[in-house]
């Protein structure tokens, strides 16, 4: 199966838009996705985009995407955050979510970024395989905190 | 008690390093802070920051940091990253923890962002419960995955 992969353009963002709705749902969450394409434009295409992307791409359609930007880590300095690796369903399986890795990986090493991060839902164990065995490694003692605008308006109001 | 609450500048940056190593140590991890001072300076005060601070001075001493920086969620939009709320051992329990992450959470609300995320290790029950006192959600099914540069070299050779 032939497929390309490249930075993700303006264009390309409607289709960004679509996998990450996709994902929503498959993580079980398909009202979770609050953003729309204008959103992914204004912040990933302005002077310091908030993000990047790759994107795959076969017969002119995008089947898959990385989407990552910098962190900052107090223990390791420069980071990259993976924020999300998307292959859309009927493309499963054929090398396309380890190409989109690999190429974020080659870009962390290129930059010298001192590490990769990303999150995966502990019920997804084909990820957590395939992560574990490229030599990554999992914390289950951290435990994520966020808290909405809205909560910190009503918070911060008491 | 009396403390003031301002941006952290780079002659603070020795004073942000030794609270970053007292937090590794009370986390378990006493050899984990990897970078020095010149590195947050590099990091911290360049043209785009890779993060800010707000410092707690009491006296001239700072006794307490909040370092974070951007994000970006593909389902909420921009995002702040809380990435260390530390006060030293003897000023704890004088409402200073409290003040810093209120400035973090007020930077937030101006900056019109979506958002605010930090990870906190599931037997820390104290900040725990602070935490969701204030609104926050807490998600236990996500695990935090990271490659080193080191690993990722390994990987990509293979």
């Amino acid at each position: 199966m032939e497929f390309i992969i490249r930075r993700g353009e303006q264009q390309d963002m409607p289709s960004v838009l679509k996998l990450v709705t996709e994902l929503a749902v498959f993580e079980k969450e398909p009202n979770a996705v609050k953003i729309n394409v204008d959103d992914l434009i204004s912040n990933g295409f302005k002077e310091n985009p908030a993000f990047y992307t790759f994107v795959a791409e076969t017969k002119s359609v995008i089947v898959g995407i990385a989407l990552f930007y910098n962190r900052f880590s107090t223990w390791d300095g420069p980071s990259l955050h993976l924020e999300d690796l998307i292959v859309t369903e009927e493309f499963r399986g054929k090398g396309i979510g380890k190409a989109l890795y690999n190429k974020v990986l080659e870009y962390s090493l290129e930059k010298g970024i001192n590490r990769v991060e990303w999150v995966v839902l502990d019920w997804n164990t084909p990820a957590i395989e395939f992560y574990k065995s490229t030599g990554a490694t999992m914390f289950e003692e951290w435990n994520i905190c966020q808290i909405s605008n809205k909560k910190i308006a009503q918070y911060l109001s008491n």
